[in-house]
């Protein structure tokens, strides 16, 4: 049995269930290392069911054997989830309440006909997911690597005139020949007032050269993401806009310095949110800090001023301060840190902001 | 007001409810024409509250003015949307049973506190946009004709040794700069046995002379999207490739001439599955044979065997059936129809095939 099998039944005893259904892809994905689409998961000391449709049996089969039993659950999904369950004669079996949509709950609780009872449960798999294995690592520096460099491509691109999708464009191209299969996310490509808007689609406007180019970019690499976000200029700027830059780059810094093991992630958000507010711009940082990231662009944990987590080795996560100022500008900065034993490493450190 | 969100008060009306709480984005973005992302909106005659964080406020203030009033919900998600429930006085609000988590469900139904009721919903704005009105239509085909562009340019691209991954990267790049937004799923470029999986994940496998590249892609304009498979032959292939493809090209020719409003989904579906069953491939054709789809991927009408639904003026969905032979190879084709007055238009027609 895989080892990652191992550590959720080992969950699961402490939770007093005999099983746990996932419908999360991600989770399904981590816990069978198998990409997973349109799948959901029985884990159980007596057996691991996974459920898919005819598109993806034959496929299921090959990657899962020894692992899980693959079930065509084509046009019966409920029924043969509830059948699952029955036949194994599991009496208390989690689900996860966050993935699971109310009907699919309720499908599944009418056909058990009380064979089974459904206990919700909360981030079971999140949390083992929270701390990376030496193998997820490595994809994420992968990862990584190959948008710093779509960032150098991108920095050399941009000129006054282009528009902001024309950037993304060759990026997307970029990518894949550099072994990404996807970006992890679409890429905001950002330019002047739209950059106030953290999360901006990229279009048809054209960049300039009195106005900031943010650049918000992942890409996927075996599964694992990548996240990193850059402001660059095409020409000297303005007073304002190189000041907020060096604070938030500032404030950047301050939260990196705080980061090893055991230390409270409410304090490295502190760290950084405190540098702004003392420089004045606390009305216009209002997002959280960072989030993890690996197999999803956003996972735990979250870096936020409400944790109350402590940090440890093995965590990877994002640090992105920003200032947005609206019909103006936005500024942020984002860069990847994994947490080590005695302190951190910036993952995307080699990076000339 | 506009007349999506008069038309969901409307049914809200005959389905005896106060409100309606909408958690899918598609269906958030269609009632409301601003493109949705983690937010919920609340539909009722006493007003319509949009909720969302702080990095999307400014920009959702701006573009639903007139629509929708936007509440900041950071932090405080199902709270802010109980209370917005309570303070318009709704006694009877429905929600969106397949798309709100069993968590969130019970999330606000504790903070609601018994001051609303909430109802479960199943899909009372999937069935509105089934129906594809003209602004809608015009989107779809220029997503179908940029898809179009880019299965040329791939056409033109395959050749022995290049990798699947490397067609998708001139794809992704192409569609950008004729005005796509981004692909519309994950294409799928499948060479030899691997198109036997009809949702292969394109990867570093290399084109050879001796196989039929099989590549299913799909753009989004301004939020529509397309989605058409093509099969090409780098060289003259052997007999039974050549049939299979002829087969599924009958079975599609045969489905196409049914379609016109009033005939039932089902006898479509029968139309090619039993072309197909005729010709001794029934066991290798497992999916449905097509779907809907517009501002999602997948949306209704589902075009499936089971379906008890009639065809309707405006309906927008793509045939699309395959023959996968395991180990050996797979053949799709798949175009997209709109349901016209008195038949179809294949809208995707005029490319070879």
């Amino acid at each position: 049995m895989f080892s990652r099998l191992q550590k959720i039944c080992k969950k699961l005893e402490e939770e007093n269930l005999d099983g746990l259904l996932l419908s999360s892809p991600a989770n399904i994905t981590y816990l069978t290392e198998y990409p997973s689409r349109d799948s959901y998961l029985l884990v159980s000391r007596k057996g691991n069911l996974y459920f898919t449709d005819s598109r993806y049996t034959q496929e299921a089969k090959t990657f899962l054997k020894g692992r899980a039993q693959v079930k065509d659950a084509s046009g019966t999904t409920f029924k043969t989830i509830a059948q699952g369950l029955a036949d194994l004669g599991l009496k208390r079996v989690g689900f996860e309440s966050r993935y699971l949509p109310y009907a699919e709950y309720k499908r599944i609780h009418l056909d058990l006909n009380k064979r089974s009872l459904l206990i919700p449960t909360h981030s079971l798999v999140e949390e083992l997911r929270q701390i990376k294995d030496a193998g997820e690592i490595k994809k994420i520096r992968e990862a990584v690597k190959i948008c710093i460099g779509a960032l150098e491509l991108m920095r050399n691109f941009i000129a006054p005139g282009k528009k902001e999708i024309e950037v993304v464009a060759e990026m997307e191209r970029f990518i894949r020949y550099q072994g990404a299969s996807n970006s992890s996310f679409d890429t905001i490509v950002a330019t002047g007032a739209h950059a106030a808007y953290p999360h901006h689609i990229s279009g048809q406007r054209k960049l300039s050269k009195a106005e900031p180019v943010l650049i918000d970019a992942g890409v996927e690499f075996k599964g694992y993401k990548s996240d990193l976000t850059r402001v660059y200029f095409l020409s000297k700027m303005d007073g304002l806009i190189s000041k907020v830059y060096d604070i938030v780059r500032g404030a950047q810094l301050k939260a990196i310095e705080e980061i090893r093991p055991g230390t409270a992630i409410s304090k490295i958000d502190r760290a950084a949110r405190g540098y702004i507010a003392k420089k004045g711009y606390a009305p216009y940082f209002k997002h959280n800090l960072g989030h993890g990231l690996g197999l999803e662009i956003h996972e735990l944990p979250n870096i936020s001023p409400k944790s109350d987590i402590e940090l440890e080795e093995g965590m990877v996560f994002t640090i992105e301060p920003g200032i947005y100022l609206p019909g103006k500008f936005g500024i942020r900065i984002e860069d990847m840190v994994l947490v080590t034993k005695k302190g951190c490493e910036v993952l995307s450190g080699a990076l000339n902001k």
